[in-house]
C-alpha cells in the first residue's frame, strides 16, 4: 500500500512511519526535513504535493499545529493557528487529495481527546478538533468510490512527557495503541469514525 | 435581564425575540435591519456592536451562515462561509464579548445536529458546528467571572419547512423546543454543555 504520511516528522509521525514502513510504502511529508515538504496552510502547497506524490492509497495526518497558551492571548489572531493548522490544513488535505487518492483508499486524520476532555490553555485545539471530527462524519457519507475517511482522537501521548503537566489525570496514550487505532482506520472497513486508542 | 440577540431577523432569533421580550430587555443583533446591525465576519464591527450595546448580561446566538450545496463546489473558499460566520463569528462574539459582559453572564451558541448526524451538502456546517461546540467546553473552564457559555444544537427546525427534505428522518425541533433549551442556558446553571432541544 502507497501511504502518505503527513506530520512525518512529529512524534506521532516518526514512529508510524517507522512501523508502517516494514510492510508499506511511505512518503513522508512534514514542513521539512521530509520526502516532499509541504506548507499545509497553503492550497498550493499541498497541491504541488499531492503532484509530485502521485495517486495514492491511503493519507494518515498527524498534523495539527494549533494555538496552546493563556485564555488572555486568545484572540481572532492566535486562534487562526488552529483553524489554518490542524483544522483546514488536514481538511484541505482531504478536499484536494480526494482528486488523487485510488478507489477504496482511506484519509486518517488527527484530532484528540480535547474535543470532549477540555484542558487548560487548550480551547483553541478543542475547537480544531471538534471542527475535524465533525467534517469527517460530513466527508464520509459524499466521498464516492469506497473511499473512507476516520480520524484518531488520542489524549496526551506517550512519548512526549512535556505534555504531561497540561493533561492531569489522562493516562497517555501509549505509541502501540496510536498505531493500531490508525491500523484501524487504514485498514479496516470503518468510516466518518472517530477512533479512541 | 439585558440580552444581546445576534441573528435576530432569522426564523430561530425572530421566535426567540418575541418570547424573551416579555419580560427581559433584548437588544436585536443581525447583519440588518437589526437594533445594531452587525457583520460578525469582522472583529471591527462586533468590537462596534458591543460598544453601542453596553454591558449586557447575556448573549445568544442564532447566526450561522455555512457553505450548503454539493459535495463537489466545497473546496478550500466556499468551506471559508462556515468557518467565518458559524465558526469564528460566534467564536469572536465570546472573545470580543467577554469584555463586556457582567459576572454571572452567560453565552449561548447555536451549532446543530449535523455535527454528530452528518447529511449530504452540509459538510461545511458539520465542521463549523463541531468547532464551536469543542470551543464552548474549552471556553467554559477559561471564562472568570462565574460566566457560563453553552450551546444549543437542535436538528431541522418546525419553522424552517424548505429544509425538511434534505433531513430526512429528523423529527423538527419544536420552537418551544428551542425555546426551552436555549432558557436552559439563559437561566439555569450549566456551562460547557451541548444542549440538544
Amino acid at each position: 500500500m502507497k501511504i502518505i504520511l503527513v506530520g512525518a516528522t512529529g512524534t506521532m509521525g516518526t514512529y508510524l512511519a517507522g512501523t508502517l514502513e516494514k510492510e508499506h510504502e511511505i512518503i513522508r511529508v512534514a514542513s521539512k526535513g521530509s520526502d516532499i515538504d509541504t506548507d499545509i496552510t497553503s492550497v498550493a502547497s499541498i497541491e504541488k504535493m499531492f503532484l509530485k506524490a502521485g495517486h495514492f492509497d491511503a493519507l494518515i495526518s498527524t498534523a495539527g499545529p494549533t494555538f496552546v497558551g493563556p485564555w488572555k492571548k486568545l484572540n481572532n489572531e492566535t486562534f487562526r493557528q488552529g483553524v489554518e493548522g490542524k483544522m483546514m490544513g488536514q481538511i484541505n488535505l482531504v478536499l484536494i487529495g480526494q482528486k488523487y487518492i485510488n478507489p477504496q483508499g482511506s484519509f486518517t486524520l488527527i484530532t484528540g481527546a480535547l474535543t470532549h476532555d477540555p484542558q487548560i490553555n487548550f480551547a483553541n485545539a478543542s475547537a480544531a478538533n471538534g471542527a475535524v471530527e465533525g467534517f469527517v462524519r460530513g466527508a464520509a457519507i459524499e466521498l464516492g468510490n469506497g473511499i473512507r475517511i476516520n480520524a484518531v482522537s488520542p489524549t496526551v501521548i506517550e512519548n512526549s512527557p512535556q505534555y504531561f503537566p497540561y493533561f492531569p489525570g489522562e493516562i497517555p496514550t501509549t505509541m502501540k495503541q496510536l498505531e493500531y487505532a490508525f491500523r484501524k482506520s487504514l485498514f479496516g472497513s470503518v468510516t466518518g469514525k472517530v477512533i479512541r486508542p
